[in-house]
């Protein structure tokens, strides 16, 4: 598509650039002095493009797949784009969410003009409750981002103490000496947006999640054009989703899930149908909705997640349904059940939720049996195979059909493939190119279809979270760093769980713990009570008496052998203890579990 | 391919197989009264076959992947078909390896004449050590079976005290009054084998894991002559593989992997080439060795299980390496990168395996540098992807080119798809089908196969592990249930982690630990000492000293509140502290750590 050689076209992009608008002179030399104090210029051929340089300050989103989260920052102004959440992985028991570090943006919250969200999945929005009590800023997205993030804060109490900020397609707010300019995308989610962010450097492209349809479910397809536009006039940095990097062709259309559906609805002839899939995939439950009114059949809804997306939806005009079309889950067994879609959470096999309880048969209102079709709208995501497994066997057990595999083509991927990448290259002709939201191979691929397209290397960045990527139109690179990594959310506490308590958890998950439990008289330094001892999560005592007697025994010669003196130094006597029953058990078991000895004063 | 009417062919088989060879009549009335004694006649029916019935109970491969494990039982004799491990659920901390219950063999030890072996996996043989420690009895298979076999009766202490016995294709060994002939099949190991057992009731054949592979790396192709054979004599029962009963089409010959590993080393030019590879997979380390040889490329073999598996296959003359070919690791440096292919373990991502330790700079030996060119020629096993992931980004940080995808062919499953499925039904003509090894959404897939090709849905049975099912010929069902389940091994203890144990495991992975001691005086019912509080796993206590300073209040303040009754009853004061402290935490973190009250007497 853009076949010039790279030194060509570095060159005609300089050229290009140098013609651009810049910002106000004033704002420039304001911005200049910013940057004296804030990050000493490195190379004098800067000050020669006589333009403001911004930053990049990617916080979340980057070598993982979650918590997207990235500062914009130039002169004394800064916005936020995204401030999402990441599901915790299995080597963080217990956590519940992870969040971005937002130190940098407390110690700067003075600078912050606003929030911009791309669009309302919880890899965007999900953090931003925890933001919020930090820091103060108005927040601009999509109806649809907007509604869901007003659940959100009504969830944390928070509702009405943020300025939220319903934006169009097209329409630009402006922060500071920066302006965003809001880009329909197609998404798995409506009102999905990339952003054209004009600076005194140039323009920046970030496209936000995104995939190009031509023929979606609502509002028509991607805003090509006016990427095209951008283009054409310049842009100085591409900012792309990099999800699907490693996937050659182009993402199917939604309405490929439709076709699919449609088959299926015939096949599941007289039975009731039940479809699991991602609540915020409102253009699925359009289709599911349009379908099922097609044929006759009523709509119940089931799942907390699904009923709030499909409310706020609703509201919104997002999705439309026909007038009793939709019906209360609690009215279900009225209608025979191929008069019945019931769509549900639980395409992940979330061990919560309904479908998974619908499974194990633990459901209050829905029992599967033979006269169900279930269909699973999804495929799984890395970490959830085993989950999903587990439920489709369970589904298959109480002799429903169930159809989950690829071969329907009953899911389609919301990100852009490999040719819709280069489609977004292509049409945004930028100078540099920052791949974003991804695994590091992700971003290596995208990397990989830049070079293909004629980006120089040398204007690629490989970015990691933490990272200052400054600009100022003629170069581009990383020049500082600032603090950046997670902070892991459990139950109440945000940030309270760290690296020592999850080293502790896992410790107590493979090898359990032993106490071992002495009193000892501090002024005689005599042994009063003890040693007794007891354990958790190492072996079932009552099968291993023996060995818990021979334990005690290793700790009562431990003591014997202990001097007066080494009775009162108690830091290494419990060390003496440690060592002598670690080893103990470690030559009857060839196990490691948490030895805790304890010494109480009497 | 059969298009028989169920009931025409039900009579057909019924027919065919009366005039099948039934045992000597001796047997006969002497399993009869077996018969009555252990499994009382539900239908008299069956008398009239005169035939004496066979017993097949599974005792692991059912509604799970691994530790194969089946028991035929036939008057007073038994015989075990493989004895595999599984590998630990992420539900199983701290487990090494899962074993089938052996209850059922212990119990029925002097019916055992022998323990027939199909393939050298883990999932077949990995629980045989365990076993033989219990049972004895004579070990059959194939050379490469053996061999492997072999270390690991070794590592555990036990060469020399069994009977160790290699068996060629069409040879049978006689158990008792069956008989278990070998037959030739493809897999990812060499030495694979299906078996047609030869009983008084008829013959049932047992595919063992195997795929159709025409152009196979060593040997030739399954022999689908004698299953044909077998066929065309009458069949009883098919036991078949399901792993792969979910993907359509055919599983592609080994070869093609070859193909794309030639055009791999065109691409990897002058860098040194590594390939990660299931240690088993023998074929495929032939097919790398020739291709090294072919390019002036020299081997090394790295990671435990791959030396060991390539040494026994040497031995055995299972692999054939040119002169010259093979170095050892040490001298991998006298070398350019381009004349060095490295065989190396860890193509799942196992944390300590050769390449995840090369991939985290970990790794005394390798080094990976721009000039390496890596492949990973393994799918990751559901469960396994986010460690793969891990390594491969890993690797890419280090400069390093990486193929793993799909899209260049670089692994080949080793079990039949769905169209070989079908050829193995319509040689084998069963009577009746048993689908095994596979989770239960597989079997489902392997039942709805075998009904589309002829055998009615009576005649197939979707079993559970501890199932026995019974045949004479004229019947197959489920007649009783004998022990089965899963025995955990961690470190030396065999079966000592139970439900129970994985149950605390569980709670203090996801909420920690907080203990309270107390000592009393047990003569005055006073407290003498404490109570004092330790945590472990909940918070990071340096950072909530304030919290551990409340809680500790709290527990005061219900020792104070309790009478001098109360301070007697340490069973209902543990409960009281336990709630309290709870109660306290769980309002203050949302938490719910488990809470030890430890009381000493003093």
């Amino acid at each position: 598509m853009n076949n010039a050689k790279p030194n060509e076209r570095r060159k005609r992009f300089t050229v290009r650039h140098s013609g651009h608008r810049s910002g106000p002179r004033k704002q420039n030399s304001h911005a200049a002095n910013q940057l004296q104090k804030q990050a000493p210029a490195q190379q004098p051929k800067r000050r020669e493009a006589h333009r403001t340089p911004i930053r990049i300050i990617p916080l979340g989103g980057l070598n993982e797949i979650g918590k997207n989260m990235t500062v914009f920052e130039c002169c004394n102004d800064m916005f936020i784009l995204d401030c999402g959440l990441a599901f915790p992985d299995a080597d963080m028991p217990g956590v519940d969410i992870v969040l971005p570090d937002f130190t940098y943006v407390e110690r700067n919250a003075d600078k912050l003009r606003g929030i911009i969200i791309t669009h309302g999945h919880e890899d965007h929005i999900g953090g931003l409750a925890y933001l919020l009590k930090k820091v103060s800023a108005p927040v601009y997205g999509s109806g649809m981002a907007i509604g869901l993030i007003k659940h959100k804060l009504e969830e944390h109490g928070m509702l009405g103490k943020v300025s939220l900020n319903v934006m169009e397609p097209r329409k630009t707010v402006k922060l500071g000496c920066m302006a965003v300019e809001f880009i329909k995308v197609n998404h798995s989610i409506p009102g999905a947006m990339g952003m054209a962010i004009h600076t005194p450097a140039g323009v920046l492209v970030h496209t936000g999640d995104f995939k190009v349809d031509f023929t979606p479910i609502d509002g028509g397809p991607i805003d090509l054009a006016r990427f095209g536009e951008l283009g054409s006039r310049g842009v100085l940095a591409l900012m792309t989703d990099s999800t699907n990097a490693e996937r050659p062709g182009y993402t199917q259309s939604e309405h490929k899930v439709g076709e699919s559906f449609e088959k299926l609805f015939t096949k599941a002839g007289q039975r009731r149908i039940i479809i699991a899939t991602f609540s915020s995939n409102i253009h699925r439950v359009q289709q599911i909705i349009n379908l099922a009114a097609k044929n006759g059949r009523k709509v119940a809804v089931l799942g907390r997640s699904m009923i709030n997306v499909i409310s706020t939806a609703l509201e919104l005009g997002y999705l439309e349904v026909p007038k009793n079309t939709i019906i209360d889950i609690e009215n279900m067994n009225q209608y025979p059940p191929e008069q019945i879609v019931l769509i549900t959470t639980g395409s992940q096999g979330e061990p919560m939720s309904a479908l998974t309880r619908m499974a194990m048969n633990d459901h209050k209102k829905v029992n599967i049996t033979p006269m169900d079709f279930i269909i699973i709208s999804a495929t799984p995501i890395p970490g959830n195979e085993k989950h999903v497994t587990k439920v489709v066997n369970e589904l298959l057990r109480s002799g429903a059909e169930v159809v989950y595999e690829a071969m329907y083509e009953v899911h389609v991927s919301g990100h852009a493939c490999q040719e819709e990448l280069k489609l977004m290259m292509a049409l945004t002709r930028p100078k540099y190119f920052i791949p974003v939201h991804g695994e590091y191979k992700h971003l290596i691929k995208a990397r990989n279809i830049a070079i293909e397209m004629g980006i120089p290397q040398d204007n690629i960045i490989i970015g990691s979270i933490g990272n200052v990527i400054e600009t100022d139109g003629t170069f581009m690179r990383v020049v500082s760093q600032v603090p950046a990594g997670r902070v892991l959310v459990d139950g109440l506490g945000v940030g309270d769980v760290g690296s020592i308590v999850l080293r502790d958890r896992k410790h107590l998950a493979e090898d359990g713990l032993i106490i071992v439990v002495v009193g000892i008289e501090k002024a005689s330094n005599t042994i009063v009570a003890g040693p007794d001892i007891i354990s958790r999560g190492f072996v079932y005592v009552r099968e291993a008496e023996e060995l818990m007697v021979q334990a005690r025994q290793v700790m009562c010669h431990t003591l014997d052998e202990c001097s007066a003196y080494e009775l009162k130094e108690w830091t290494s006597l419990k060390t003496k203890l440690r060592d002598a029953l670690s080893d103990f058990i470690y030559s009857k078991t060839k196990r490691s579990p948490m030895i805790l000895p304890i010494i109480m004063e009497i």
